[in-house]
């Protein structure tokens, strides 16, 4: 391991200590005993960057308050876990949680009508707006998560047992909100290839209408969904959706932020997405976005008035709880969103990126892969049972040699001990870096004498 | 301002360029291209600490991601904003945010059974244990923000039409939380003192009960209100809700993270705490807090079946939508806990320091206090209508006026205009800048030649 990312650490550390002197002291500046303290803590400072640029030094901090271990697995190694790829943060994003981390640090200019997505200064307004318009939609509101963004929708047009439509392979989250408002989970089964089509959702709507009586109210279907992101014609489900006036909503927990998104042009009444898992923001957060027709309904401000008091709240918005990403969370999202918009326009390089860690993959005798293949995406499941797993068989340490041996590596994010089927994304990685990883899968199936069979590219 | 503030900001970001290659390079360490953009980032790193020592230099990042600016308010001067002062994060909370920036990264270790608060690396489970008895209950779990704990409480509790019983002072949250329930605000009114006592709580039961032939399904009620930050009789007013049979939920929003909260001697069904606004912790965040008995409806988990897949996902709990803060929000308010329950048990001491304030400021003439008096809280309502306000009445900047001699002497937070009612919170302050807070309002007051009486301590 480099000993300057653990420097790294500890100057950005150093720096908080005199922040937080700064932080103490009297606006009219520090007294004797804080520059003496500076003082010091800045010998301190000079240190670290001595060791930063000799490359020495011994790792002097490595917990927080007592018991949190310092997160270094980004900065030491190639992090190819499934769902934390795109949530990574940018840069900016870094730089803004460092400067927005207090409680409500975006509220200090918030002035009347008293709402988060109102507030000029920092352009929280306009980034509401540049919201809406990057995923085509007419209103977008950010959100706690994407599970929040499918709560305000299922609260919104779910009545008790009425059935919503969701996909055989829909997430938990949906499930859930769905639960919450008191519907039904009704599954579109998969084809063959597992995939939802418009005619099976086309089918189950029919076969829910006649077996309930009702309409679903609801078809909320995922773009690439969370199992083996294939990608599934949700233009053409929000086309059935429609057919049966059922309102349609895109799950872009996946999309959103990583490749384009244009809900109008894909039919979707509601666009939701993750902060934490695609937009490059710390969790929670996530968008939900809508149309001028349904705006009204989902975004329905309150209406609530106090019987002894008389007291409104009129632009509070009921399914938003009215504020709700009052700190960093909101800028750090803000912050990369610049680069979270160009990164999309360049999600055919991360196909290409993710296929071709695929082909390597796939040259490893016995590997296969469980999801569409040319890959459309950067997260796949594969199944190396004809693999890895025959070595797992064997090895004294079972499936944990394959964690061994990729860690060992700088290799992270596997399902530590699986080496039947698991999951992996590959994206936001240089080529570089691509190439690196699959050297070293190959590498270790070298090492247990797997047989390597290159792809024949015609 | 001293410009080493902005210094220790750029000395940051450089760490965190610094940082930003080593999450490009290779596990096998930096190339010759990215040695040498570390070695001149370093180098600016140098300059930086230079002007640390030296106290010279001129801003160079003054903006993040082109758009947003820095925010140095709580280094550059003293913030007395009535919801900002404990949502302010430790220093441990910052230097926490730094490391666990990154979307999921809490999500590292997820074992089975798969949910967040069972992590056991970083320490999650614990700090769920360790919360629970910081409140005296039997279970806790972390919320996106004290009105996402009254909305799983509303939620599991009220039916549609139920009424509830919140105060006069209820904050607007807890109105959303009601109507997003589908249920109706019943507000118990206040007494001359405004406060909440539990013979009003008791009449207005009755009354709701015989109007509307429903027992309320909750009494939700703020130990210290929002408005005035007065303390409301909640252990007589939850012994009132026992009377009638309905649970009683503690909004500690003001209370949980800054003084002691016993939830079972207070006779609490359920304490919400809020994380931003009280507990060190970034927005948003917070905690909700029940007993065993009512733990099985409020944490319930999923009954949801996939009716072609079969799927269930038991542990989810249905109310937290599952996983609540999967990253550094949560991350951030474990790295406060030790200070934060340490700061609970000097909570005398704040009100002292609160005391104090409202002495000088009362000591200018005209100003009056509207919360009870002497304080018991810091957040307190002043009127500076007699005071303040007639300056403001013939002065060009009007209102302004006051907001341009606080920040000119480094205090901000006061709403910017307001002379007449306004709210401030000393919350957190040494007592060297409670005397400076205290001095800069008595000078102002000089300048404008209001008359100044100390009150005599007999």
């Amino acid at each position: 391991m480099d000993i300057r990312v653990q420097k790294v650490f500890e100057g950005l550390y150093a720096l908080e200590d005199l922040r937080e002197l700064h932080r103490q002291a009297l606006p009219t500046g520090l007294d004797p005993d804080e520059e003496a303290l500076y003082r010091a803590k800045l010998a301190e400072l000079e240190g670290i960057v001595a060791d930063l640029k000799s490359g020495t030094g011994e790792p002097k901090v490595t917990r927080i308050a007592g018991t949190i271990e310092l997160r270094t697995r980004e900065e030491q190694a190639i992090n190819i876990q499934p769902i934390q790829a795109a949530g990574r943060l940018t840069l900016e994003a870094r730089k803004a949680v460092i400067s927005y981390g207090d409680g409500y640090s975006t509220c200090d200019a918030c002035r009347k009508p008293f709402r988060l997505d109102k507030i000029c200064k920092p352009p929280i307004a306009s980034f509401h707006e540049e919201l809406a318009r990057f995923l085509n939609m007419d209103q977008a509101r950010v959100v706690p998560g994407a599970r929040r963004g499918f709560q305000a929708v299922t609260s919104s047009l779910v009545n008790p047992g009425d059935p919503v439509i969701v996909s055989a392979l829909a997430h938990y989250t949906e499930f859930l909100a769905v639960e919450q408002a008191g519907g039904l989970v009704r599954e579109v089964p998969l084809d063959p290839k597992n995939l939802v089509t418009p005619e099976a959702t086309a089918r189950k709507i029919e076969e829910v209408i006649r077996e309930t009586g009702r309409t679903p109210a609801l078809v909320m279907i995922d773009h690439y969904d969370y199992q083996f992101a294939n990608e599934h014609d949700v233009a053409g489900i929000a086309k059935v959706a429609h057919q049966y006036d059922i309102p349609f909503l895109y799950n872009g927990a996946y999309t959103v932020g990583v490749m384009p998104v244009d809900g109008k042009a894909l039919g979707a009444d509601f666009v939701v997405g993750s902060g934490h898992k695609s937009m490059a923001a710390p969790a929670p957060s996530g968008v939900l976005a809508t149309t001028d027709e349904w705006a009204p309904q989902v975004f329905r401000t309150t209406g609530m008035v106090g019987d002894v008091t008389s007291r409104k709240f009129g632009i509070k918005e009921v399914e938003m709880l009215g504020c709700t990403l009052m700190g960093a969370n909101l800028i750090a999202m803000m912050a990369s969103f610049p680069t979270v918009r160009e990164r999309t326009a360049h999600w055919d390089e991360e196909v290409e990126k993710s296929n071709y860690f695929i082909d390597r993959l796939l040259a490893i005798e016995g590997s296969r892969v469980l999801s569409e293949y040319p890959r459309k995406h950067s997260l796949t499941k594969v199944d190396t049972t004809g693999s890895f797993d025959l070595v797992a068989k064997t090895h004294r340490r079972k499936g944990f040699f394959l964690s061994d041996e990729l860690s060992s590596r700088g290799i992270v994010g596997e399902f530590a001990g699986a080496t039947r089927t698991w999951k992996l994304n590959t994206f936001g990685l240089s080529w570089k870096r691509i190439r690196y990883l699959a050297e070293t899968f190959t590498e270790v199936a070298e090492k247990y004498r797997i047989p390597i069979t290159p792809k024949v590219t015609p």
